[in-house]
């Protein structure tokens, strides 16, 4: 067995049944072993940032790593937005990251780069395989790494020699490190500030924003008065009708603060404490009252679902049912505001669809906006490098057969990672994407606002991508996935229709 | 004035006058200064890998460095892969890099990354300023560091902060460290190999390839019975009628061996001992016969081409004219085989135009088939990463008005940075773009079958990108360029002719 065949079969073993891939020269071993072991599906993208984006996507959905493979430090590279993205989703994944054999590596042939110095500042957990021996046993401690504590990405980079090579060897998997349980001080901690009757928010991320943990936090609420929020970008947020709906704090500095003052105090559970995405000349970087107290009840490592629930039994919290707000289920005409948006997703979602938001400046409406419509996850953008939603929504549906993917992209954004659509095509997965076509790089007309410039010729075609006007049908049509243009509510309902009731990929470009 | 403006009236001084953009909010400072201080052309890009691409193109036509605008350590990591490209061409380049602000880098908001450590493997200086006075002189450094010596990429990073505080000093240019000649020793030595009658391979590279110093090369093989070539890949080489043709090191490792087979001596004039690509089982990984002497005339940092004139100078070598073989310059007819493309293009490439080549496997007869074309500059993919022929020939395009740039392109890479065409319709850029279209990643097809696997369906589907197929046309028109397809030879020569005679680009997708 040569080491190639020991990492697949050592993948297999360790649960990892998927493999999203853009391969090169020197991973010809991985894609043959590939080839002879059964149990891994391979998605091909034909860009290594769909790759990344969609692992991400994937991982967010089936709550286990997927493998990529890749090519060399440039491989890497060209993924690595994606990777950033998903480490800030603390999403769980393996990049098996093909490279020059050991013994070339010295002549520093042309693809030789830094791949281990570009791995790490995106990985939890990165080793460079020396010999075929090594191979399976390095990758059961690269997947167990990935689904360990807060979870993260495990990369293992591989020689071609140590593929090649005969005398690899199967490894067994490794059981990954738990999340550890909370303090019983910082519970108890908790549960004395929020009886104190002072202003408390409770902020919850990562895995407290699914379901069950998100109704015990709405029992403390009930119980205590405290406010419940998330932070503005989530990795997975379980929501809609007959779900407790989390406010998340607002992505603009002002609306941040302005929404957190008044707060006493902040009990994070798995949330870092709120800070804007960047700086502003003469506005705080922390959102927070500055005589906040801050307050943490479990770190990312630990296990936030199970100390809210121990947080509200100390608390005797009952339990805080769901009362839905009446919500109209009418379909929206007119103009294709954000608002009409949010309401034809109301009105339209299917059961159990999942939600990928990129939509960038546009989607102000659709979080307020779509509470009531059918249960449903919502994915965001993590890391704010614009550029994933597409490969997310791929991946999304490569980990959900039979629900229907929602992508609501901005044109700007959804640019960078096209190339996700032909993936979607190949694939046949049920994907409907709403490209929020203003042709413009809106969000930085707004900064460029902020900056108190009066912007001339020059820095406005810099936020102009008008000239030539992108045709996202045409675009779409060319990776074989069907398309249709929207230019009111009324158009957007139909589209979204037609696309619900077939299976595949449909891309609607949205006039906005 | 601010650190932006003095960013902006530093890099005019310094001789920079064109910018490549992909910006994001802690740009907005410094774009709005580039509104206020004239004398830069900013060119957008919609993904940073075009960016960064255009920038390497434009450097290696217009031999100094063009500044790319670039957005925190995501948008620095999506032009990575062609920043090795570059660092591989020795294309002089800034990067200005905007970043966190000084102050809020500590509260770890999403977007925040290791930007200096992804930079620094690409750069030959990196640093990141602390305050807006020293905007200005660090601007200063950058542009020197990157045209000094071999030359190269200097990355600035610019905590938004030093951007929009007041204090800027405006920076006077800073001379670049020259070429140092080459020593005395290594002249005589090289002149004593020469006339010794054993085989000698003289290896020419970097900017040696220009018309002149090839001359002078040729000069010496013509005295001496040398024989003188070029590596697998280069930068940017002058050729065509009326010009001596250098050969080039085969890329495939068996074809290097067989043809290096016999020299007992390799002189490096800017090159590098020969090694090949990548590593394969029981294959050789330096391409020279292991008994042959390897002596360096210049290394990089040097000046080759003065040291190719004082050493023909030293041999009391003549000048060798060129003599032309008899060309057809007949239009090809019938299959679009390589060698009929390679026909096509030296019956019909505009004078001075400039070859952009990004062919991979079907490119076998590309550059012995054209050396008879009308004079032109030849472009290669110097680092192996693929993906920045499009980006590569837009930069070309802004650096060289009035010069016809043929983008001879496979699909496969083309689809890595497609967003190039965008920018290339929007600066009405005289490209033709040639896309190869054969559907699959056919060199990987080869290497596959190197490593004597019988390809079942997992590894055939992963070089396989013809489910569904790509249809560049509507690709190209959704993006604003015309394209037209082409299934024969005089179809592609039609074509060519046409999009040679109008200005703005034009793309062909040629089925082979």
């Amino acid at each position: 067995m040569n080491g190639a065949e020991s990492l697949v079969h050592t993948l297999v073993k360790s649960g990892v049944d998927t493999c999203f891939a853009n391969p090169g020269t020197s991973e010809m071993h991985f894609v043959a072993a590939l080839d002879r072991v059964p149990g891994i599906r391979c998605v091909l993208g034909l860009f290594e940032g769909v790759v990344t984006g969609a692992a991400d996507g994937y991982a967010r959905m089936a709550d286990k790593p997927a493998v990529t493979l890749l090519h060399c430090g440039p491989g890497l590279a060209n993924g690595l937005a994606n990777l950033h993205n998903a480490r800030r989703a603390r999403s769980p994944m393996v990049n098996a990251v093909g490279d020059q054999a050991t013994y070339h590596r010295p002549l520093d042939a042309p693809l030789t780069a830094d791949t281990e110095g570009w791995a790490r500042p995106v990985s939890c957990w990165t080793r460079t395989v020396t010999r075929a021996a090594d191979v399976g046993r390095d990758t059961a401690a690269a997947v167990q790494a990935s689904m360990s504590g807060a979870r993260g990405i495990a990369s293992l980079l591989l020689p071609s020699d140590t593929c090649w090579d005969e005398g690899g060897v199967v490894a067994e998997p490794l059981a990954p490190v738990a999340p550890t349980a909370a303090d019983p001080a910082a519970l108890q901690q908790a549960a004395r500030i929020l009886r104190g009757g002072e202003p408390v928010l409770l902020l919850i991320a990562g895995r407290t924003l699914r379901s069950g943990p998100i109704a015990d936090a709405f029992r403390i609420a009930a119980a205590t008065g405290a406010t419940v929020m998330a932070p503005v970008s989530n990795a997975r947020v379980e929501r809609g009708r007959g779900r407790h709906a989390v406010e998340r704090i607002p992505y603009p500095v002002d609306s941040a603060v302005k929404r957190l003052a008044g707060f006493k105090h902040c009990i994070l559970v798995g949330a870092a404490d709120p800070v804007g995405f960047f700086a502003y000349p003469n506005k705080p970087g922390r959102m927070l009252p500055p005589d906040a107290g801050v307050h943490v009840l479990t770190r990312p490592e630990e296990d936030g679902p199970a100390a809210l629930a121990a947080l509200a039994d100390l608390l005797g919290a009952p339990a805080a049912p769901v009362t839905d707000a009446a919500v109209s289920r009418d379909t929206p005409r007119g103009q294709p505001t954000s608002e009409a948006v949010a309401q034809a997703i109301t009105a339209l979602l299917p059961e159990n669809s999942i939600i990928v938001d990129e939509s960038v400046s546009f989607g102000r409406a659709f979080q307020g906006g779509t509470a009531g419509a059918a249960p449903h996850d919502w994915l965001q953008l993590t890391g704010g490098a614009i550029g994933e939603g597409l490969p997310l929504a791929t991946g999304a549906a490569i980990a959900s057969p039979g629900r229907r993917v929602l992508s609501l992209q901005a044109d700007g954004s959804g640019m960078y990672t096209l190339q996700a659509l032909w993936t979607q095509a190949r694939e046949k997965l049920d994907v409907t994407t709403v490209i929020l076509s203003n042709r413009k790089y809106a969000i930085l007309l707004g900064e460029l606002a902020g900056v108190g410039a009066n912007p001339g010729r020059t820095a406005l075609d810099m936020m102009d991508i008008g000239n030539p006007d992108l045709d996202w049908v045409k675009m779409a049509n060319g990776m074989g996935v069907e398309a249709a243009r929207a230019e009111t509510a009324e158009e957007l309902c139909d589209l979204m229709r037609s696309a619900n009731g077939r299976p595949g990929p449909f891309v609607i470009e949205l006039m906005i």
